[in-house]
């Protein structure tokens, strides 16, 4: 099956929540035959009016094609709906766009070989509306064989990159992104908190500091390059210099009554750098500490 | 004083690390008759041949002109210099650029108008080599006489804004700012980790990353907003979908043995905020549970 010939095949779509649906819509108006399927068939009935073929049962609507499209709500249901499809996905690719761990992911592609089915598994990191566009990432892991098959149509729902073979590795990537995101975003709640706390505008300086933080890819790309070599440069100044406004900030974030769990985590980790003699070094050395408390 | 002829006016640096020995030759190159001092003197030694007056005391520089320019180590560094200026800084402008808390800043302010002299508190954000760039931010806050008189002067120095007459306004807009920073780089040295106990790249990983970190600041500013409004529009998709994936990431995380202290928070706020009935809204919301445990 060459990329063309697969560009407008059959597709069938299981789970339309926000996701299944934009994912669905977007098959349907690239002009493939979609059908879908989702466990509240209501669900089911905008994109049946757009021309899809709605079908009763998980195992009917895998029946109807060759490329089988997965996104639900979380592993569990995916657990659930694929006991319910059997041996029907014998002979399919099954692609899962559930978030997950890379051992959940491991552990589907384990049951799709047992039944006989090719497996990738992908993870979405954007919003529904993105879908369809450069807006969302999509990495992809799995089988080299069924990506080389379907890497036509994958494309179709974003900026969808294969990760390589090991069914797990788009998990990776996408359970450290998301971390990432949700570390910076915790924070950034945190030090609203604080300009509240100070009577300042939080929407002034929130856009403030949205400012700042696009200034920060370099740093952070400079910074895993300096993890990958093992060898630390000064960053934001010299350990030692950043060391020493931490107790103010700390004092500080605490007399406004916002917590500082993290901020004394940096601080002692600082410390510890330090002690170690690599006071002239920059931030980035703190990752030969992490995992060694 | 109008700006103009305070434009190339005389100037004094106290302290010459490698901050105070940038603000110095930024002056010095602007045309401004520059003294300057430092505890180790041989740090002056570069200056003095650029054109800059060494001063044998702080006190003697402070003598030498009527805008004096502080940037130590910290804030204990300040108090000893400061103390050993006394009565020299009667009718001077003191301006201090050490990193420090709102109470250290609101502290000197007081110390200050003891002696007889304005202040202004200013932080810098950004590497010494940005000093005289519009790449160092350098919020300042105190005497609105002081910054009348001396705006010009400052602005030399990079991208410098007046916060308002709280002579702390400044620190906390650094210890917002920094402490931002470090949330997003001690979690980002936590997901390389990540990435490494799984095998990855570590080097193109941080640059995938810091092309998704590039894209939050929209984000950013919109959640700012959400919260000074107190609506919180589904941002990443509803709360109760990120949520979901939540256990599966913690325990991906504590598998691969990096720590997960922050994510656990997160899942505890997000879970509390929807059993709070909020579980449509977005993350924005869990700004209303900081601060509650
Ligand atoms: N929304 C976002 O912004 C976003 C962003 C990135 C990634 N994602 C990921 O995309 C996936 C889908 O999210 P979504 O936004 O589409 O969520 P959603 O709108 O809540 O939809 C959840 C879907 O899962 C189904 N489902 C849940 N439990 C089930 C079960 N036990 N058996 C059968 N079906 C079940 C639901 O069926 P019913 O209709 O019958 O309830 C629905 O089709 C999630 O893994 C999410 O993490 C979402
Ligand atoms: N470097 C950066 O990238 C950076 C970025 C943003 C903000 N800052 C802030 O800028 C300020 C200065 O940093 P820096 O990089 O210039 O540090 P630095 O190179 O280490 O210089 C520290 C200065 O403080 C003086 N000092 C320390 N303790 C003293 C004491 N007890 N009495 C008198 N002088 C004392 C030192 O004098 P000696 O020469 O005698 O030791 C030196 O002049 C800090 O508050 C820092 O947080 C720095």
């Amino acid at each position: 099956m060459t990329a063309t010939t697969e560009g407008a095949g059959r597709v069938t779509v299981l789970g339309l929540g926000a996701m299944g649906s934009a994912i669905a819509r977007t098959f349907l108006d690239r002009g493939h035959p979609t059908t879908v399927w989702n466990r509240t068939a209501a669900k089911a009935a905008p994109l049946a009016e757009a021309g899809a073929t709605a079908a009763a049962t998980a195992a009917e609507a895998v029946a109807a094609a060759p490329l089988v499209v997965v996104c639900l709500l979380d592993g569990a249901a995916v657990e659930e709906v694929l006991a319910s499809v059997g041996t029907a996905i014998e002979g399919k690719v099954l692609v899962n766009l559930t978030s997950g761990s890379p051992a959940q992911a491991r552990a589907t592609e384990r049951w799709a070989a047992e039944h006989g089915a090719g497996y990738l598994d992908g993870k979405l990191m954007g919003d529904p509306p993105y879908i369809g566009t450069d807006n969302i990432l999509i990495p992809v892991s799995g089988s080299g064989d069924a990506w080389a098959a379907h890497e036509t149509t994958l494309k179709e729902l974003g900026g969808v990159a294969y990760h390589g073979a090991d069914a797990g590795a788009a998990a990776v990537e996408f359970n450290a992104q998301v971390a990432m995101g949700y570390e910076m975003l915790i924070g950034f709640l945190h030090v609203l908190k604080l300009v509240r706390a100070e009577g300042g505008d939080v929407a002034a300086f929130g856009e403030r500091l949205a400012g700042s933080v696009a200034a920060y890819p370099p740093l952070l790309t400079a910074m895993a390059k300096a993890v990958a070599n093992g060898d630390y440069p000064p960053d934001l100044g010299p350990l030692r210099v950043q060391a020493a406004l931490m107790d103010d900030l700390i004092a500080h974030r605490e007399t406004a009554g916002v917590e500082s769990v993290r901020m004394r985590q940096v601080k002692d980790l600082m410390d510890r750098r330090i002690a170690d003699g690599h006071g002239e070094e920059g931030f980035s050395g703190l990752f030969e500490l992490l995992g060694k408390d």
